[in-house]
């Protein structure tokens, strides 16, 4: 048994009003709630410091910039930190990137039990468009605000096991998932912000987006064998609803716990790293099985080549 | 709207001591079936010819050479194409194929409404082993009578649309979709042989099995904007039981038909290809959404290669 304590710390909306304090003392309060429950690793979603702001249009990309964060940990986010260290509890979230050289990402990291920050992803998958769209019913400017992140998807030794992480979107393209199965992950972390209302289908409906998000992220698990911890940022955010689903998925893929509900709340489970042996042995056993050589487009092309 | 009226034709167990001409019957039984439900294509299981013989060890190899066809059509199948052609049914199915030079493959045919083999695919990921391992609950020996597949994972234009095949433990590896994803694959047919019991994890079940096989085809379909169909052979063959779940998946995941029980059966299903639009054209565009420079490891390494 290798067992993390995990704990996904689904955040409710974030209203464009509220300020970085505000958010960083419910951060707190939920760290709390998880140290109670004696949790090792807290995970909060993607972009948590703030609301969902790729939602709203700038013909100026430099208006978006207050939403970013120019150094981390920051005057905001150093008493999250603080309470982390106290608690000797590792921790993994979101938040928009601004670098020193201009350049902006839809960055996560993980910090160990100690504070310090071991490992920082930057999304790759940037769902979305870049100019004001009016065909949409709600705009998703991820790929006017960000660059596709440069690091790829690496995975870290933490807390005994194999640690990756992803961001909200990446988590339905299985290419994620396997690069980071290619290198032993036993748990991917990942927050998402996903509007209950397809901007191109309004009626999908918010049981469908649930769907596609459990399917992908419980197919990930199996087809990898790793634990998935997928947590929300949920709720109504100035009139823009996000859907929940925060969830903890088993490398059988089954779901092994779930959070109800669309406010901050806490749900934590003793994921055992161990579980992920039987698959990565047998009929995932990459080694035995994967036939690289008829996978070739997949790195070979970028979009769909049709045939004659 | 381009439908093909598909029909997912499953067949019940084959006993050991079935001889092809009584299968063959069979599969014209369902055949005309599907011909009274208007289908316009009928997709048969995996080995459908034959009970599931990998399950049987040989200490000779060639001692299973009797389950091979040596020629398609043969004479056992001949039955078959005509029928087809006499009802301008277009259809796929798979068998235990032995070429001229001696090699042996588990093989899919697409067949065109005019009788003729238009399209061939070789499994290219064999589960199981090799030799005899006795710590299995049961033999499953398809990585000893079987190469893996040499033709990769093409795609034909049929039937108004773009077709695609792969055979049973393929559907569970996200690559096989994805491959033919990139090909613009509209629909993916499959047949399966599923053994109900784990052979090196009894606990499993068959909840359990079904569980993984509608996750790895649901997610397979969602992921690249695919039609699914997966057709079973299903139940008791000389005591070892298979499941069922023959069902087909339409391009958001959700299954569209399914199939009771585990007897012979046809489900009919008009697939409208149409359908796959918009999951390709916006949340699954890969020439907008995939970053192929992060995915090297995919076909650049074929087992895992650990972390530091």
């Amino acid at each position: 048994m290798r067992v993390i304590r995990t704990a996904a710390a689904q955040l409710g909306p974030i209203q464009k009003a509220e300020d970085r304090d505000s958010v960083v003392a419910r951060m707190i309060a939920l760290m709390d709630e998880a140290k109670r429950q004696d949790a090792d690793f807290v995970v909060y979603p993607e972009l948590a410091l703030t609301t969902f702001f790729p939602r709203w249009y700038h013909a100026d990309r430099a208006e978006a910039d207050p939403w970013f964060e120019a150094a981390m940990p920051n005057a905001a986010t150093a008493p999250l930190f603080a309470r982390a260290r106290e608690h000797r509890m590792a921790m993994s979230f979101g938040y928009a990137e601004l670098t020193p050289e201009g350049r902006h990402f839809n960055t996560s990291i993980l910090v160990d039990r100690d504070g310090r920050i071991v490992g920082k992803y930057r999304k790759v998958h940037l769902p979305g468009h870049e100019e004001y769209d009016d065909a949409r019913s709600h705009q998703h400017l991820e790929k006017r605000y960000f660059e596709p992140g440069d690091l790829g998807f690496p995975v870290w030794r933490m807390l005994g096991g194999i640690l990756g992480m992803c961001i909200c979107n990446d988590r339905r393209w299985p290419e994620t998932y396997r690069v980071m199965g290619l290198q032993g992950v036993e748990m991917v972390v990942l927050g998402f912000n996903t509007p209950s209302v397809n901007a191109q289908r309004g009626a999908e409906g918010l049981g469908q987006r649930l769907f596609h998000h459990r399917l992908s992220v419980q197919a990930g698990a199996y087809q990898n064998a790793t634990w998935v911890v997928a947590v929300a940022k949920a709720g109504d955010e100035d009139g823009h609803h996000l859907t929940g689903g925060t969830l903890i998925v088993d490398p059988n893929g089954s779901v092994a716990a779930e959070l109800e509900g669309e406010a901050d709340g806490v749900i934590v489970h003793p994921c055992d790293l161990d579980e992920t042996r039987f698959g990565k042995e047998t009929i995932f056993d990459f080694a035995r099985h994967r036939r690289v050589e008829h996978y070739g487009r997949i790195t070979g092309q970028t979009g769909v080549v049709l045939p004659e």
